[in-house]
């Protein structure tokens, strides 16, 4: 059997994080047929255009790295001010260069929100899916939660 | 004469940033008028829910700190993956807290964006804006440059 080896970020940092938990509860579900791994976002640098290329910090080689070698993305963001957390947005910004030669072009990426809002995570979701589009990356839905 | 005392963010850090151009030439316009602080977005972490409160970070209070006390904030960003920078989504997503009690609240916000771009950077505002909206500040649209 061919294990896929998927990628997982998590748009929060907090530690009791739900979008976080979400991803911990994934990886127990999809075992064995998938392998999850989790790729924490601290200590992400901001996004510098100037830090970019050859010289990127060690933390972005190290995302793209991840993202390229992986069979798939699963992006779990909470929402904060009816759009995906700006930690979540700066990775995508590192992840989605150099242009045209994104390491998300083509990846398939689900998208996935863990907010205790009425409306879920509708809005961040919504954003997550045009940003991955713009790179593209081949976005799909998965259920909010 | 009263002198405005207006706060500029920019979403993109890289030295020879258009957004930050654009700030550093209203500066001028704007003179004797209003006086336009730019604050630097370098150096604010990420935005963790569990830093939060009392003991925040230093920059993250003085970024607070500079808004409340400011007569309005001009804020202009590049277009990112059809998109505010993270960069700035992150400080916003500082700035919104604590719930209900954000010292963006009722705050006149002018979104301007700077991309060199078929399209400026019109989804990049129209983000900006509703992001404000929800805090809620007040937002209002400049040129798009």
């Amino acid at each position: 059997m061919t294990q896929l080896r998927l990628l997982g970020l998590s748009g929060s940092l907090r530690r009791a994080s739900n979008s976080t938990a979400v991803l911990r509860g994934l990886q127990d579900a999809l075992a064995p047929e998938a392998a999850l791994d989790i790729f924490s976002l601290h200590g992400l640098p901001l996004y510098n255009e100037d830090d970019d290329g050859e010289h990127a910090p060690e933390w972005v080689r190290a995302l793209r790295s991840a993202i390229e070698t992986s069979d798939g993305v699963i992006m779990v963001s909470p929402e904060y001010n009816h759009g995906m957390s700006g930690v979540l947005k700066n990775s995508l910004d590192w992840a989605s260069r150099p242009y045209g030669r994104s390491v998300l072009r083509g990846k398939p990426v689900l998208t996935m929100t863990a907010s205790p809002a009425f409306t879920g995570g509708v809005r961040a979701q919504q954003q997550m899916n045009e940003t991955l589009a713009s790179i593209p990356a081949r976005p799909c839905s998965g259920p909010r939660s």
